[in-house]
């Protein structure tokens, strides 16, 4: 009758606590008087818990600091999935509803006339117009308030981090068992998926394998075309672990000796780039900065043109999250912010290549969460 | 980079247009000018393609009947996935969009200024505001006009939910190679999981292992405890097939013979309220007769209060949907109505049982599309 959910590691109640109060403050901070918080992993990141249900309201209602209590306003038959959740530590009342009532009362109960209320990016309209005729309030988003917290890991979270890429990292050290001339993108992806999940996620999230042509495609997923001797192969993988927290990395693999004789000379301006990015990460240096250095040393070898995404995207509780590393993005980077540095070289049906891994920003420098070598790795099959 | 898609059997073009030109009129019909449709099981429905982006913008934006050519609105780079989409046959225009560029205004552009535009139930608040700030228009829901059209199932969707039904009969005639003695709910839940795969389906949706006290709680999922011999267990489990359609079916194990002495008196009045329930549908009854059907014979037997949740669902493309089957629901069912038909009884801190079908109405009648027999399961482990 409902979905899954599974039990998973949370944060200790004193660290969602100050998380909760920071979330406070950043709400007076933003002029808005509450935030509401729908499942997902803005839920996750405040009490430990991601909630799923859809049909029925599920909102964490924040008040602004000095507005009130914070409550959880749930469906009486979810409850149970939330008694891991440490409500009284957090301070949290919790307000449970039966088929019948209505929920958007309560949540309305709680805020009186609220003049602004910032909902969750991912709530669905069936709550947000619900809670628009209810409650009122000029409704604007969460995201841009929550993402200044949920930009800045702390240790818990970097950890949680750390052991997602180390997972990863043997997923991609085992890339040979599944990855041959001869077999389908499809069934070497399939093989990968069941590994990731394996090597300690709990789900496989993605899984590109880009071989040949397909290769200089970047949102590829995978396809049934059967993988050749001399084929160079993106494979992009990644997904969360139980703590919530996401790998992805990507490395670019050949199945025999590479057949275009560009390779070689293309793939090492690739990781000269790739380097590049990394070592310019450090605290204060602009987000744009760090996609200037991979950029720059692309563009200077002649394939600027063949470099057409940005250089990277945040990653925590979710895949893609601030901050964005992307020309444009004048963000200073801080100590805590985790990101993926992944330039790629495009070559318009031949072939492509990318090099991803997941650092975060230490006190005076960069700690890459991936360890597997940047070279290409032929793979003899 | 990107979530995985799955290339996926889509119903015939013609079938697509025909529910595209019906919800055209729909809207008229509910004085919406139009409807902007995100990806999920709308989308599905209306092109054959659920579509999965939640960051970048994508949306069918249909006018109603006699405004304009509906058109599909989406991420230049997430075009690729849609290329099995015969927009062409369809009518339905191609509109791609960059980073850079706004999503918004493209809509806008489409609809001029309309004054009342309908979206999706499940679009995020991100674009609900975003279509609020830029299209305008007093905004409402599109869910129940679309249900509309949903709750009748053509015949080519009907032959989508008969072979979940298989599918699920098949993992369920397989339990006795997994549920036993000395096991975990969640290690037979894991097994389950996969069998789910391995049958048809395209992932293990929801996966309930109820043993003994578990089993009266109709939510429960799985857990770590341990199932021992007497016990009764509940196994409720579905999933998607890749043509979109769901599964869901409930059967009641014993493992051993029951410690309970109650069980087998209990148990034959649920199977009777549920046989009541099914024998009761046909075409012109309402939904909540058919909720009344197995409710009286679990009241006149005295257990009434032990059956505390409505008697099904309608399911589809969704595992939840229209029609509920509910006390207060006096809608008259149609054919091509397809629904779950799942009375329980839950004796708090002892035992439960549910037995579940999922059954469509016919011209004259019902078609129960789950075939495993009905009686208490006794595995001898």
């Amino acid at each position: 009758m409902s979905r899954r959910s599974l039990h998973t590691p949370a944060p200790d109640a004193a660290s969602l606590r100050a998380r909760i109060d920071r979330a406070r403050g950043a709400a007076a901070d933003a002029n808005t008087d509450a935030l509401l918080i729908a499942p997902g992993s803005d839920l996750r990141y405040l009490i430990g818990q991601a909630g799923g249900s859809f049909e029925r309201l599920t909102t964490l209602v924040i008040p602004a600091a000095g507005d009130g209590v914070p409550a959880l306003v749930l469906p009486k038959l979810e409850a149970p999935g939330y008694a891991d959740v440490p409500t009284d530590e957090l301070g949290v009342d919790v307000l449970t509803w039966v088929d019948g009532e209505d929920p958007y009362r309560l949540v309305a109960g709680r805020l009186g006339k609220p003049g602004r209320v910032a909902v969750s990016d991912t709530m669905a309209a069936l709550h947000v117009l619900g809670l628009r005729d209810t409650v009122g309030g000029e409704q604007r988003l969460a995201g841009p308030i929550l993402r200044e917290l949920r930009m800045r890991k702390d240790a818990t979270e970097i950890a949680g981090l750390r052991k997602a890429g180390q997972a990863i990292d043997r997923v991609h050290a085992r890339m040979g068992e599944w990855l041959r001339a001869g077999r389908t993108e499809a069934e070497v992806g399939a093989d990968i998926a069941a590994a990731i999940v394996e090597e300690g996620h709990t789900a496989a999230e993605f899984v590109i394998v880009g071989s040949g042509p397909n290769g200089a495609s970047p949102h590829h997923d995978v396809s049934d075309r059967v993988i050749e001797r001399g084929d160079i192969v993106v494979v992009d993988i990644g997904g969360p672990i139980p703590e919530g927290y996401n790998s992805d990395s990507t490395r670019t693999y050949a199945v025999g000796e590479p057949r275009d004789a560009d390779v070689a000379g293309t793939y090492e301006v690739l990781q000269r780039a790739q380097h590049a990015a990394v070592a310019a990460v450090r605290p204060g240096i602009s987000a744009q900065d760090v996609d200037a250095a991979a950029r720059d040393v692309i563009a200077e070898a002649g394939f600027g043109e063949y470099f057409i995404h940005r250089t990277g995207h945040g990653i925590g509780l979710d895949v893609h999250e601030e901050p964005y590393i992307v020309g444009g993005n004048d963000l200073p980077l801080e100590p805590g912010m985790a990101f993926s540095v992944e330039p790629g070289i495009y070559q318009a049906g031949r072939w492509g290549a990318r090099i991803e891994d997941i650092v975060v920003v230490t006190s005076d420098g960069v700690e890459p969460l991936n360890a597997r070598p940047h070279e290409l790795v032929v793979l003899d099959s």
